[in-house]
C-alpha cells in the first residue's frame, strides 16, 4: 500500500447546484439569510450528496477506541484502564455518549482499534485490534509503518460495511490529548506549546509535565516528518483508523460529522493527505481543550456550537446533531413565499 | 389591576439542593465538569423544578403575534401584512418554526395578540386580541394603560392553560425589533443606537431611518419610565403578553426558554419588575440582531448556542431544545464511577 492507494475524493463544488439551492433557501419564507449557519450547513449537505434535495440516512457514530505508551509517562490525569472500562461502558448504554446517541436515534457502534485488554465480542463491538496500545512515542515511534498502513485499511474497510450516508466521529484512549497535539504541532506547524491542554483535567504542574514529555516525543520523532510518518510516529491506532475511515467516508460522499480535539487531529491528517476532504466535514463544535480552537483555525472550519465540552468519546457529534437535521428539514419543508402566499420585501 | 398583582416568583436557589444535584453531576463517568454549560443548565432545571432527578414534560412552543403602528414609519423591510400571512403560515406548517416544533415534538400554538386581520378560528390558534395593532409609539403611547394590563393578564391567563412544565417563547410581528430596540433603551438604559439593528434586512438608509424613527418614538414617550409604562407606551401587544406569560410561567416554577430579541425585550421588562424570573429562564441563541448582545449582557444571560440566527418565531429557541433535553438525559440516565466500575483519576 502506498499513498497512492488511498481513497479518492473528489471536490463537492458544482456551480449550477449551488446556485439552485441557494434560490431554494431564498425563497423560503423568511428574510433573506436569516436561517445564518444553518443556510450554509444546509447547502454543504446539497453539494457533498450532489442533490437540490439532500436527505440524512441512517446516521452512524462510530467510536474508536486505542491505547497510548505515551500514558505511561503520566500525561493524564486518569489510569489506561479507563479506555477498556468506558468500551464496557459505552456497550453498557452508561456513557454520555451513549445516552446522547439513545436520545437522537443514532446508531453507535465501538470499535477496538487498539485497546490493551480482551474484550468478549458482542453486538455493537468490532474488534479490529492492531496491537494492545502503541508504544510509547516519547522514545520512538508510537507505531510501526506497517501498523499504520493496518490501521488506516482497518479505519477504511470499517467505513465500507456501514450503512447510511453520515458518519459521527468519537473516540476513547486515555492520553490521546497527547498524541492529537503532537500531531496538530508536526502536520499543521503549530507551536507545540499552543497544542498542549489540561487533557482530562490535569493541573499546573501536570500540564507542564506532559509540555516536557511530547516535547521529548517530537524530538525521539524528528524524522517523521511527512503526514502518514507523523501518524505512525506520533499518533494513536484509534486516530491512524479515523484518519482511513474519513478519508473511506469522504470517498463515498458521505457526511462526515468531526467531534472534537483527537478526531479533529485524525481529520488534520486526512487534510493534509487529501485537502478535499474538509468538503465532506462538518465540525461539531468547538472544546475547550485548549488546542482545539487553533487546530479549527488551521482547517478553517466554523463549528456549530461552543458548550465548554472536554469529554470527547463524539458527545459533541451526537449533540450537534438536531442541528444538521434540522438545517436539512428546513430546506425540505419550509414553505416558499410563493407557495405559503407570504408577501416578499417591499 | 397594580404591579402588586402580578405573580409572585419565588428565587429558585436552594444550597443543599445544589449540592446534591453537583455532587451527581460530579459522579458521572466524566472528566470533572466536561459537560460544559450543559451541566450548568441541568443544575438550574433541578433547582426550577426543585428536583434532584428533574424532568422535561409536555413542553409548550407559543408564538405570540401582534401588529405595531411603527410599522407605517417604514421601519420594517416587509409590509404589516406579513405579520397574519405567516400566522397563517404557522398554522399550515410551513414555516421555520412549524418545521422545527415537528422535528422535536413540540406542541406549537400562536396565540393573536394584536394582528391587524381576522382570523378564521382553528387548532392551535388562540384569539386573544387586545386591538388590531398599536397605535404609533412615535407619535405617542402604543397602547394605553389599560390594552396593556389586558395583554399582561392575557399572557397570565394563556401560561395558566397550558400543560407540561416548559414553555417556550416566540413571536411574530412586523416592526417589532423595533419596539424591543425601544423597550431596551429606556427599560435597560443602554444608548439607543446601539439597540437598533437592522430587523429583517433594513440597507443603510433604512437603518438610519429606523434610528431617527425610534429616537422621535423616544421623546414622544419620555415621560414613561416605569417597567409598566415603558411597555404600555414603547412596547407591543405581543411583548406585553409575553411578560405576562413569563412571569405566570416563573411563578409556576416553569422553565421559559427564551428565543431572541424580541421575547428577549418581553424578559428584559419582567426582570425589571421581579429580578428572580431569569432563575426560570434559558436563554438559547445569541442572534445577529445586534442589540441582542447588549440585552444578553444587561441580563447576565448566556446563550446556549450562536449560529448568526435572526428569524425569530422562536426558531432559536426550538433548535437549542434538543440540547435542554439533552442536559437533563445525561443527569438522569448517565452512569457513575461506582455503578459503571470505571477508575477515577489516579
Amino acid at each position: 500500500m502506498t499513498p497512492a492507494d488511498l481513497p479518492r475524493i473528489q471536490p463537492i463544488e458544482h456551480a449550477p447546484l449551488r446556485e439552485r439551492l441557494q434560490h431554494r433557501l431564498d425563497r423560503k419564507t423568511k428574510p433573506l439569510g436569516s436561517l445564518g449557519r444553518l443556510e450554509s450547513l444546509a447547502l454543504q449537505i446539497g453539494l457533498v450528496q450532489a442533490s437540490e434535495a439532500p436527505a440524512l440516512r441512517d446516521p452512524q457514530l462510530v467510536v474508536f477506541a486505542g491505547d497510548h505508551g505515551l500514558a505511561r509517562q503520566g500525561v493524564s490525569a486518569f489510569p489506561s484502564d479507563v479506555t477498556w472500562q468506558m468500551v464496557e461502558n459505552f456497550l453498557a448504554g452508561g456513557a454520555a455518549v451513549s445516552v446522547l446517541a439513545r436520545q437522537h436515534g443514532l446508531a453507535l457502534s465501538v470499535v477496538d482499534a487498539g485497546v490493551a485488554h480482551d474484550f468478549a465480542p458482542r453486538e455493537g463491538l468490532l474488534i479490529r485490534k492492531i496491537g494492545p496500545g502503541t508504544a510509547d512515542a516519547s522514545a520512538g515511534p508510537a507505531m510501526t509503518s506497517t501498523q499504520c498502513w493496518a490501521a488506516l485499511q482497518a479505519g477504511i474497510e470499517v467505513v465500507r460495511g456501514l450503512p447510511g450516508n453520515v458518519l459521527l466521529l468519537g473516540e476513547m484512549g486515555i492520553a490521546n490529548t497527547s498524541a492529537a497535539a503532537l500531531l496538530l504541532a508536526r502536520v499543521a506547524g503549530v507551536p507545540l506549546a499552543e497544542c498542549v491542554g489540561r487533557g482530562t483535567g490535569l493541573d499546573d504542574a501536570g500540564l507542564a509535565h506532559k509540555r516536557a514529555v511530547l516535547e521529548r516525543a517530537l524530538q525521539a520523532n524528528a524524522a517523521a516528518v511527512s503526514p502518514l510518518d507523523a501518524l505512525a510516529a506520533l499518533g494513536g491506532f484509534e486516530i491512524a483508523m479515523m484518519t482511513g475511515a474519513v478519508l473511506q467516508a469522504a470517498h463515498e460522499r458521505r457526511l462526515v460529522v468531526v467531534d472534537g480535539f483527537i478526531t479533529g487531529a485524525a481529520v488534520v491528517v486526512a487534510h493534509a493527505l487529501a485537502p478535499q476532504v474538509l468538503d465532506y466535514c462538518v465540525f461539531a463544535h468547538r472544546s475547550e481543550e485548549s488546542g482545539h480552537r487553533r487546530m479549527l483555525d488551521h482547517l478553517g472550519a466554523e463549528p456549530l456550537v461552543d458548550l465548554r465540552l472536554r469529554l470527547g468519546e463524539g458527545s459533541g457529534a451526537a449533540l450537534a446533531w438536531p442541528l444538521i437535521v434540522s438545517s436539512v428539514k428546513l430546506l425540505a419543508e419550509m414553505a416558499s413565499f410563493e407557495s405559503a402566499g407570504v408577501s416578499d420585501r417591499s
